[in-house]
């Protein structure tokens, strides 16, 4: 790994970056909404073919419920290290484009304005399996061959959660072993640095209903008739205080505490008060202040409960006199490592029985584990020092989002460390209208994975010295 | 007043029906929604039409804001009283008839099917006044002139309010002067028992709004950011507790202790515990049982606070994870005699304050006083005596009906006894689509009016040596 090789990676991926926009603009036509079931047999079969025309195996597994999982395989060149395997995550399909009047283009005819692709994908996450492979055919071309073996799982439910992806885990997981992963988003902050993460925080999506009864009454009845509405608002309230502690016993549990390299990674990540008071407007000052509490951590290490809805009875203009027959909550958990989705439903309907709510349902719309790497791994290390190479500016890497995904199941059955990096930059716009990526970033994030892979198998060496080190 | 005058009213009335019931036809005709300003000219000219061709003379005031007020009077015949007033309140306005497709027949073209009238307005409350006009012209007719001078007050915006009723009542006092008043609504029960109410409940209706930001955000956030609705869940909690219990310091200020007429009355009223739960489903038990509270009292004697509606974020199906950029309640206190609406908007506002929620405004959307009259005054116990010798059936007198309307106005600025009665029945469906009245019931209705007014100046006489024996 030289400065000569990264002079000749730019160069040769100025030359393919074109070909390669034509290549993503196709696969973007194919409107992939995993939620509408939406051409997902023909979107797989071009994944396939764009494996296979990159020089690799494609493999389509479909013998479990959901949708197809594509397995991709790309063995290490004849000077490249065949002991060493690098696994990529992507997901091929797509959030729904909707609401349609509020994009300036087509979004499944992808447009390029102002140096940027517009198309509904393009970032979340069609435009990193492009670079990824397209990195591929450049180390091919320049190198003459891989320098390890890289895998690809590329499934097709990432955008409804997941729900069938474990059990191909299961079953695959001899087929999916490697010894790194590189997950599939990432991009550019405000201050135009990379920003990457080792981890995710898992999430627990309750939904509280209480029922009172069969149909909304004349609001008079109310000085004998039980309100679900003030149910569920007694109920929420013994659930998280004034000072937003939550108040639901064994919520905390499991909490694995952070390690030292976890703590220092978090105080050197950037966070600007005022400006996240006026991105949203805020009326009343951070809630971690009150607590003394740096929101760098809160955001990183700690769990958290939202409302994300509340309804019941009337929510029009004006008045109308009604007792309502029900009421609902959606309350969003974000779980850190160590906290279990399951355990915190037990423990929310445990809390409300224990305080006489046995008329409150609660059921959980989504339950994910949070994961984290191992933070100190000469992986992730490795990832973000070549990608301070090809960018020329420092980056900035959280020991774990505070979004989702199913990246607990990865560390769970395959036993790897993880980074996600990807071509996206802080106006993405991913699950939105008008969806995007630059092109410059783009063509860097080609660069910055082919760079990446032509010093993987040493970082791993320096990894494997770390541990015999250690012995 | 004898059995024989009321066998003669009965038999006059039989052959006047039908075009009583024509002339309801026509007056149904006009669609009068108040609240879309609609057909309220035509309406009032129609008013003042039926007043005159019942041998009234009538008066439009609009000399103030708001719809006309429209004034009727018919003095006492040669051989009747002139010393004594009774005054009727109606409304000529009508709800919207909004959802149309649940009408079986057009909501302004009155139709008859089973021995009822379906039409918008027709038992709230167009039929009331053709009923009692028609009262009006069978006594002239049969007595040769009216026992007593007979009074109306008609205004058009009931159904809003009565936002600007007030002044034209300060305005006209004189006019509107009289010893006595017949509200607008009433009927029977599902017993068929006709049900009096001679006071109705107050209302003070809120909206409590909390803003937290301009946007919604993604609930990720939730670690720092503070949430709208959760502090409007955790305001509310501090207003009522678990038990029911109002919380708000000086809510209860003012409440007057019932009399003793009042409290035998209401133990008097009819209450069934199944009845009510099977009515409505109740899934939880009546909230007077904890208290050990009689349900009869509470409707009628204990203010209430009702949540209405609740709305925050995300209300659809499954999950969607933003932290919502503000949160609403709308809660109606249904308040008791000497309970003041904009006190308790007050009391609310400094409760909130006191406990810490500066960020939630409260506005009100309707305040109102409850009224409750001398329930001993003979003129009551004289409209309940002849209704129960017209209907052959003992009837239902509350102190207050759980409703409410303009009431404590016309009691303030008046100062005389108020009964409700009128020609509804429980089905009537007042507000809702397929609105009726039972054609059986108009007629008793008109022969109850007669009747009333026949023995009214003998019913006062005995109020007045009441108060000459207890000087």
């Amino acid at each position: 790994m030289t400065n000569q090789n990264l002079v000749e990676l730019k160069n040769v991926t100025k030359e393919s970056v074109e070909s390669a926009v034509d290549l993503l603009k196709e696969y973007l036509s194919f409107p992939t909404i995993s939620a509408q079931n939406s051409a997902i047999p023909e979107t797989v079969q071009f994944v396939v073919k764009m494996i296979e025309e990159a020089g690799g195996e494609a493999q389509t597994l479909d013998d479990l419920s959901g949708n197809p999982v594509v397995y991709g395989y790309f063995p290490a060149g004849s000077n490249g290290d065949s002991s060493k395997t690098l696994l990529f995550y992507n997901h091929y399909d797509v959030q729904p484009p909707e609401p349609l009047d509020e994009w300036n283009s087509e979004p499944f005819e992808a447009t390029i304005r102002d140096g940027k692709l517009f198309a509904r994908g393009v970032a979340d996450n069609k435009g990193d399996l492009v670079a990824r492979l397209t990195a591929i055919k450049i180390l091919q071309k320049t190198q003459g061959g891989l320098p390890c073996n890289i895998k690809f799982l590329i499934e097709g439910e990432e955008e409804i959660g997941s729900p069938n992806l474990e059990p191909y885990l299961q079953k695959y997981r001899d087929l999916f072993k490697a010894d790194a992963c590189i997950w599939e988003f990432g991009g550019k902050d405000e201050q135009d640095r990379i920003s990457m993460v080792a981890g995710i925080k898992g999430m627990a999506y309750l939904e509280l209903t209480c029922v009172g009864a069969d149909i909304d009454m004349h609001s008079s009845v109310g000085a004998y008739v039980d309100n679900a509405a003030w149910r569920l608002v007694q109920a929420l309230a013994t659930m998280k205080n004034q000072q937003n502690e939550i108040l639901v016993e064994g919520f905390y549990d499991g909490m694995e505490p952070p390690t030292e390299a976890v703590m220092e990674a978090v105080h050197a990540l950037p966070f600007n008060e005022e400006a996240v008071t006026n991105l949203y407007g805020l009326r009343r000052p951070l809630i971690t202040k009150a607590k003394d509490q740096d929101p760098r951590e809160a955001m990183v290490l700690q769990p958290t409960m939202t409302i994300c809805g509340l309804v019941s009875g009337y929510t029009g203009e004006g008045s109308k006199t009604v007792l309502p027959k029900n009421a609902k909550a959606k309350v969003d958990c974000r779980l850190v490592p160590g906290q279990d989705p399951d355990h915190i439903l037990e423990c929310v309907q445990r809390h409300l029985e224990k305080n006489g709510f046995h008329d409150i349902q609660v059921t959980s719309l989504n339950g994910q584990k949070a994961y984290r790497s191992d933070f100190s791994h000469p992986f992730i290390s490795h990832v973000m020092e070549s990608a301070q190479e090809v960018y020329g500016k420092e980056g900035i890497l959280a020991p774990n989002s505070a979004g989702t995904g199913p990246m607990y199941i990865f560390g769970e059955q395959l036993q790897l460390p993880i980074v996600s990096t990807g071509v996206g930059w802080v106006g993405s716009k991913a699950h939105a209208p008008n969806e995007s990526i630059r092109l410059q970033d783009f063509e860097n994030g080609i660069v910055h994975m082919a760079y990446m892979l032509l010093g993987f198998p040493a970082a791993l060496e320096s990894s494997q010295e770390n541990v015999e080190a250690s012995k």
